[in-house]
């Protein structure tokens, strides 16, 4: 993604992960049924490049590592905040939602921790178009972070 | 994205449809669960480009709109195949599984669809990136119907 689309996306992202966006409307299951979705599906996109940047496990192939960055970044920048609307820290998409409803009273805090998800998942998705993969290492362990900060503030335990 | 890489990435995710590919291990449970979540994430971000240029009903935002486009994308140059190893026409991931066992006999049939799927998102990235809304249009119904060849032949009705 060049960066003025970029910048225009993190906009409209923004915008969406703030005041929910001029999406059609979900209910309420569905808005968690499709964020469980999004993260498990970029959770296995995280997990197919650690375990071929990181655990070694699985040969580096750099097409398929850029395939799973492209796949992060699009769900950073695909409007999430869109999936959060009022009443969502309660209810069953998948499964029960594990959303601590202290998320609805730190409006600023989210903000910044989704504004660094999505930094640092294009920043991971510029770097894997390189192939260079200590600098693909190096910026995973940023977007597992990213991850990390909204998991300890805003996730509840099991 | 650019062509070179349109083509490297479409390489790659014909070796894991067909094969399988070299990702790391997981139960079919997983596989299930992955492949229902990337399928959900990819329709949520179809329905928010049909709201936006087939039904009309939320404004038009060319950011938002590409922002769906590159997710689609994103799901369908992730190598999905690797989600569909031996044994997974039956169980549980989110919900039992709809797939129709003959999927596995059938691989030519298969790769055509796969490719038709993977082809006709990659080129409605391309035209969201213009902001041409009737040609948008026109793309999102070829991917549609690019959907609609695979439920029809090999999703078991509800």
């Amino acid at each position: 993604m060049n960066k003025r689309w970029s910048r225009a996306l993190l906009a409209a992202t923004l915008s969406l992960a703030v005041a929910g966006g001029a999406v059609a409307q979900m209910s309420v299951e569905n808005q968690i049924k499709t964020r469980q979705s999004a993260y498990t599906f970029a959770a296995w996109n995280m997990e197919n490049i650690r375990a071929q940047v990181i655990d070694g496990n699985v040969p580096f192939d750099p097409a398929q590592v850029q395939a799973a960055a492209n796949a992060i970044a699009a769900v950073a920048n695909s409007g999430m905040g869109a999936l959060y609307g009022p009443g969502t820290a309660q209810g069953i998409g998948w499964k029960q939602t594990r959303l601590d409803p202290k998320f609805f009273d730190e409006p600023e805090r989210v903000r910044d921790i989704a504004v660094r998800f999505i930094t640092e998942a294009n920043k991971l998705q510029e770097v894997a178009a390189t192939g260079d993969r200590r600098a693909i290492a190096r910026q995973f362990g940023e977007v597992g972070q990213a991850c990390r900060a909204c998991h300890t503030n805003y996730r509840l335990p099991e």
